[in-house]
């Protein structure tokens, strides 16, 4: 206790410097740095609540949702009888993953086929898995990975083009960093230590044409050091699956169930990489639970392997605050990627790439050698809008579209459909529906759907191995009316 | 040793070969290639200085020097007791996909060769090669390459951005068309045909993040079919060497003289790829002549060869019609790449790529894995600026300006240095200047004329194998008083 007021002698903590109604986050913050940052070690116990509420001078419910959020990020655990622990922190630097062979030289991928595009960032467009018939296009098309286009915030973007244009240094228009224009690159920096709570300073961040590049970089310093396959999730998206392949990797599928990626398959896989897309699931929707997380990173530290986070549509949480990234628990084993395709549009080709330091040379060079840095004058218009502050707006208003658009959905498939199950409600942009009492071919229904002008997704096509049938649904693109036509047709066909 | 004379076995170096007045140069040339091109591999130890000297009969301070000038360039470093060892600041060859050796380890040119860049689309970036203490910037950087961006043309482009943000469609901002928006690729099949004679419809073109992004996508298109090599100019764009090894070709030099690359060079060399910039050699300037222009084409068609035409400054021809693209003749052995580098600034990382019609599909494939295509939006505003005829009203304008800085530039140096021979007059926004009647180095006249404050390029950075001396002179970024000043300076330190 200091004179200055109530706080505690356990991190020095005291509550005058935390905002007036974030005390919860406050501590979170507080404690989630010490745990990364080594003041907190592994199985050290957390005070107990009471004592450190009093301590504090705040309510014990601010400390007990504060161990609670932790927990949910697999920072630390609690159990009856022995207080909340620390879970264990993930060695900051690792050592190399083993080289081994070499790959097989022939492109893999070389010949098999990536035409048109269509879906999205994580889907990435098959469109050669579109039956030939649906082609056409169906009058309520809802496949997942379609933002709202019509929400690109145009004037805001030309607003901010204007000042560029007048503002820009001749540098900024000649030859850039490789990583990309360093005042985005600061821009990003704050932003995803705000709204994921990434560690990452501007020099820590590769500016990339999407997450289809980050992934293509990665791809190419994962086989130079003789790796063939990398860990995906099963179901999950076949668009990422082919690009790796292109790049040499195979995809060695994971299952995933309501818990999100079965971690358990990881061990003694042989495997040294994943690619992952934690935050909201494609196409489940599902959260990483925390359990999950814990085994995934406990994983990554014993295989010495790299996890790369798909982080494609974090911005769109409806019920809570988001979970944060995974790179925040283990920045020398996560590849953070990110994207401005579910936020302004797919036709951006704007996204960024956060590599564990050890990686991140071997990254710039891949990136020089691809095209020698992304497009000056959009990185310098992003920067903008973050530093206006309107890109925060923009998606504050999306958001609230987007969770009208879910609640007319989910509220008219509940209502005609009270057999399904509906998974992926508080993120994202798209809802799973299963059928636990049916015995079907989502293939079968998804055809059935498109007869009544509707384009659904049925999971089976992203799925490597067989499961569980079910229907993805892209709520983005639709107004409330129209999903609730859509919802209406889908039940009809169904139960018809 | 061999009868010729005194001569190593390291490098096959033999002294017969070298300049009678520029020894050190040249072995300081012989074993910069040698690191460029792999032969000697990071942390190879160089033989100790007087053994070599004694093998070459060569005085050992040539050899003493001649390690100075690369440790000066950061190719190589000398610890006491340890000797001299290859530092390893070029790209780790051994790292590129495709080959599958694992990367020698640290230190590789993840971060020294691609710090900010300056020099050309052709050129690339390189700071590691410039040698240190020229990084600072000179007062009059006349380094080829650098375009005129004081004259990127802002308010037109805002005026078209506004347009195209005005009337583009949702599906526009969506995941686009892997080769590139159509109304850009129609402007451009028209814009290429009427300027560069190419024969081109929509379909055929790719647009590509600049040249670069094109040298990408064909080098992995010839490594996937097994090709490791490809001729380039020698003297020629050490930037795009760089990249072509990162994508694991090995570029075989062919030598340039004032006709253009020296075709004889390729029949019966196996080679079945080439490099070239026929419109404007880089960075000799000169133009490929009428015979060599047969002969390369009489070649790729008896070889079965491509032959990459990097048509990197064709816009700028001052005093005769531009001779068409070589793609004009043999559209099925010529793969052309364009960019907006020269004509709008390098920032915008924008081009295309017309390959032979074989090659299409795949390599639309390979720009899809690379990063699903080009950002909509530039696409969007460049393809109205084509058809506005904006885009031709600025090339007009700064065509006019630059002949009147080539002509600045051009007569100050015939008037004070009459003795120097002027290459590259016609086209392009360089100059080279040779000097066949003086015996020097073109690195020490250029550090020389580095201490006046004036940088240019000693043509001897941008050799592969040693060659007459000469100093590359680029001319975009200047006015006409700034270049005759510069001239002044030139020739003062050519004959002070």
């Amino acid at each position: 206790m200091t004179e200055a007021g109530p706080g505690a002698d356990f991190l020095q903590l005291s509550p005058a410097s935390a905002p007036a109604r974030g005390l919860t986050g406050w501590l979170a913050d507080a404690i989630r740095a010490a745990i990364i940052d080594g003041r907190l070690g592994t199985g050290t116990s957390l005070p107990a609540t009471r004592l450190l509420a009093d301590d504090l001078g705040v309510s014990r419910g601010v400390v007990v949702e504060a161990y609670q959020r932790l927990a949910d990020e697999g920072l630390v655990s609690a159990r009856p009888g022995t207080g909340t622990k620390v879970s264990g922190l993930l060695p900051r630097i690792a050592a190399r993953p083993g080289t081994g062979e070499a790959g097989t030289g022939e492109g893999g991928a070389g010949e098999a086929g990536l035409g048109e595009a269509g879906l999205g960032e994580a889907v990435r467009a098959v469109p050669s898995l579109l039956p030939q018939p649906w082609r056409a296009r169906a009058e309520l098309d809802l496949s997942p990975g379609v933002p709202d286009l019509s929400g690109f915030p145009r004037a805001a973007w030309l607003r901010a083009e204007r000042s560029v244009l007048d503002r820009a240094s001749v540098a900024e228009l000649g030859y850039g960093d490789p990583r990309g224009n360093q005042s985005l690159r600061r821009e990003l920096a704050g932003w995803l230590t705000r709204t994921r709570g990434l560690r990452a300073a501007p020099d820590d961040i590769i500016v990339v044409s999407g997450v289809a590049q980050a992934l293509a970089l990665l791809a190419q310093w994962l086989t130079a050091r003789g790796h063939t396959r990398i860990a995906v999730e099963d179901p999950g998206s076949l668009g990422s699956r082919e690009e790796l392949a292109y790049w040499g990797l195979t995809a060695a599928p994971v299952p995933v169930d309501e818990h999100g990626l079965q971690t358990a398959h990881l061990a003694g896989s042989g495997l040294q990489a994943a690619l992952l897309t934690p935050a909201h699931q494609f196409p489940t929707g599902v959260v990483l639970a925390p359990q999950r997380r814990r085994e995934l990173l406990d994983w990554a530290v014993a295989a010495d392997a790299l996890i790369v986070e798909d982080d494609y549509d974090a911005e769109y949480r409806y019920d809570r605050a988001p979970v944060p990234a995974l790179q925040t628990a283990a920045p020398g084993h996560v590849a953070y990627a990110g994207t401005t395709s579910k936020t302004l549009a797919p036709g951006m080709r704007l996204g960024w790439l956060v590599p564990p330091a050890r990686m991140h040379a071997d990254l710039v060079e891949a990136k020089h050698a691809a095209d020698l840095g992304s497009p000056a004058l959009p990185q310098l218009v992003l920067a903008r809008l973050i530093a206006t502050g309107e890109l925060e707006q923009h998606i504050r208003t999306v958001r609230k579209r987007q969770r009208r658009r879910r609640d007319a959905l989910l509220g008219e498939l509940r209502e005609r459909l009270p057999e399904a199950r509906v998974q992926g409600i508080p993120a994202g942009l798209h809802l799973l529906i299963t059928f636990p009492a049916l015995a079907l071919d989502d293939r079968d229904l998804a055809e059935r759907i498109h007869r009544a002008g509707v384009l659904v997704h049925p999971l089976s096509w992203h799925r490597q191995r067989p499961g569980p049938p079910g229907l993805v649904l892209g709520y983005a693109a639709h107004t409330p009316d129209q999903l609730r036509e859509a919802a209406g047709r889908i039940a009809r066909a169904v139960t018809g």
